[in-house]
């Protein structure tokens, strides 16, 4: 038998679903599984793009455009000038997901054995890109007790090699939730000027900000040699299945370098690109909506969590997660024994344990994950398992290690 | 500035796409263009599957398994079954097109440095993907005066070194259309076998054959740990704006490592997988139809070329592309020429040089690829257009070069 590649036997496997087998199981078992372990949204996709894919007019589904239609990236620019991004056209590729611009980025920027700095925790693919690239992953540590605030100016600089050539911003953040502030952004301008770095921002998440406005990469000054924004419709209109993102760069000699990655693979999805376009026109209203239903799922969600003894979740700015310490030795043992010895009422929990998300072994250890892509009645009954998960858990942990918030942010 | 990586610069422009910009140019000038250079069917894509995107029930546009969904991974058993491919859904991942498929097959069995042997002129993208992934793809030369025909074992044999971890083929054919005889794919085995090597077969253009049945790799005896079945559904349905291929393995620690992969990127596109799995019903003869359109296209267009003074084509088995020598000293100046600087009663055409479809630099220079995507009174005009070029080209060769087909095959 012939080998499998190094490289795909040093691939992660994904830590939000590592736990699945456990949850089928469980439902084998008759027990109902609250799913905040995933952030795929309950939110219904807008009716009117859903409606502009029923009612395509074409008798050939052909190749679109490498870069994708015209007429959407047309439309786009209208889209992310509304949120005070200045970009043309010609500026932007339309890519498969968020994860293919994710890609692109990497394998246009880094060759293999190139560093990249991304705070940690940190969207666990991330680190499948890195090894489908041969590029190394360098974190640097943020912490619950600042509600997972940017690491210091200092903290980056220690990491930084002859290797590094780019730092990676996810904002508002997955897992954290965290919103970075105007002066993080100048934090990370200047270390990207210093050392001549790019700054890859991916904003995901852009539309579901709570406490203070969205800032984006793109609107640094001076820096358009420097930021690649990674965007995806997946969130944004909820439509995960479409496959549709962006890579979008005022960098003229590295988009054309990624348009042959884009060229390689002829095109994207044809069907979603028709949705993205339509989604454009929705109301200006259309947002509010949806971020206000997510805003009260958070509050909900993060005062059930910090009314439970020896729980700690600092309360998130922006995207749909929290992240939560818990009175457990290790949330990876803990989230499983949910799934599979506990149930109340015939009801469980499957939460994202939070090492997955760290590049340090070790870290975050009584961290979870929670998305909060369920209704608010679901997220109560949901607190409600697993509070009472923690008072019987056996090998529940003192009280008394409970963190506390130690500044403003 | 930072630096583009030098992956990126290494990384081929697309062949087909490069003379482009002439052809705009061209069209500018209100000269009609006969689009032969490029593998985008015009044949109408299946309406029921179209139909079947159309009605589609859901209110959110979730991701579905990273491995596709299994309803349509089941009715693909049913259409593979019908192909005399024995597999069951396990054995099956849905990739983002096959150049997922093919990306997907590189990154899992091959690391940096490793090397890929394929039959040349192929398919310029493999070197695309190659580049992402680090690979080296070592030609083998096939040449015209045999139709294309398998390298000789010993020249496969030639190729191969410590480095080599598979051999790669595309039946029938694309660029030149041929279509591997049983006895051709018995040597693929035994090299497979007697090196350790993974065989990967793109079967793309498995429903265009016109001489003789097809034949998959993965009806070869004793070959399970060693084959991959890259697959699409763009030629097959005309779906090429879909984005829906196939990875298929019986190697089931190959397929737990490529599902990581598939993982990382969370899943092919949703509206895609509903039209290809509409697909699998259309009735029995519906390829018939098609293979019979597109065998006409070819007789027409191999009979044309062949009657032009010092044009050689041999007549391809299968897929939707011949390979053409013509009496120019250099196929790419001529195609440039075409778009450039002539036109007949208001028309050109653009033919893909077939130099960026060789590995080994200075090979087919005289050759052009032909994708007969056209209706037969365009190909039909596109001949005349051909045929009047050759006759005023200032940089004409003799005819006496003319290639002869110098065996059976």
């Amino acid at each position: 038998m012939p080998d499998i590649s190094h490289r795909g036997q040093v691939m992660p496997a994904s830590p939000i679903r590592k736990l699945v087998p456990y949850a089928e199981a469980a439902k084998k078992k008759g027990i109902r599984v609250y799913h905040l372990n995933i952030g795929q949204p309950d939110i219904e996709t807008p009716p009117s793009a859903l409606d502009a894919v029923r009612n395509f007019h074409f008798k050939v589904l052909e190749y679109s455009h490498s870069g994708g239609n015209e007429s959407y990236r047309r439309k786009l620019v209208k889209y992310y000038s509304s949120k005070g991004i200045d970009i043309n056209y010609h500026q932007i590729i339309i890519t498969t997901g968020g994860s293919e611009a994710i890609l692109f980025g990497f394998l246009g920027c880094m060759d293999p054995g190139d560093e990249i700095i991304i705070p940690e925790p940190f969207y666990a693919n991330y680190n499948g890109f890195a090894v489908e690239a041969g590029i190394k992953v360098v974190p640097v540590t943020s912490y619950i007790n600042t509600g997972f605030a940017l690491p210091s100016a200092e903290d980056f600089e220690k990491a930084v090699t002859k290797r590094t050539r780019a730092i990676m911003i996810c904002n508002p953040n997955n897992p954290t939730g965290y919103l970075y502030s105007l002066e993080e952004w100048e934090t990370l301008r200047q270390l990207a000027l210093k050392y001549n770095l790019y700054l890859f921002s991916d904003e995901a998440y852009r539309e579901f900000c709570y406490e203070g406005s969205h800032f984006s990469a793109m609107q640094l000054e001076g820096m358009d040699e420097h930021v690649v924004l990674m965007d995806t419709i997946s969130k944004r209109y909820s439509a995960c299945g479409g496959r549709i993102g962006a890579f979008i760069t005022r960098n003229k000699g590295l988009h054309q370098i990624v348009m042959k990655f884009a060229q390689a693979r002829l095109s994207p999805p044809t069907f979603a690109q028709i949705l993205g376009e339509a989604a454009v026109d929705l109301p200006e209203n259309y947002f509010e909506t949806t971020r206000e239903e997510y805003r009260k799922r958070r509050d909900l969600l993060v005062r059930r969590l910090n009314e439970m003894p020896g729980v700690f979740c600092p309360n998130p700015g922006g995207a749909f997660y929290a992240m939560a310490s818990l009175p457990v030795p290790d949330a990876d043992v803990f989230c499983q024994w949910l799934l599979e010895s506990f149930s109340y009422k015939g009801e469980t929990v499957m939460l994202a344990p939070a090492s997955g998300f760290y590049g340090s072994a070790g870290s975050g250890l009584n961290e979870v994950r929670l998305a909060y892509v369920l209704n608010q009645e679901s997220i109560a009954s949901a607190m409600d398992i697993l509070q009472a998960a923690l008072e019987v858990y056996p090998a529940r942990t003192s009280d008394k290690s409970k963190t506390v918030l130690t500044t403003h942010y």
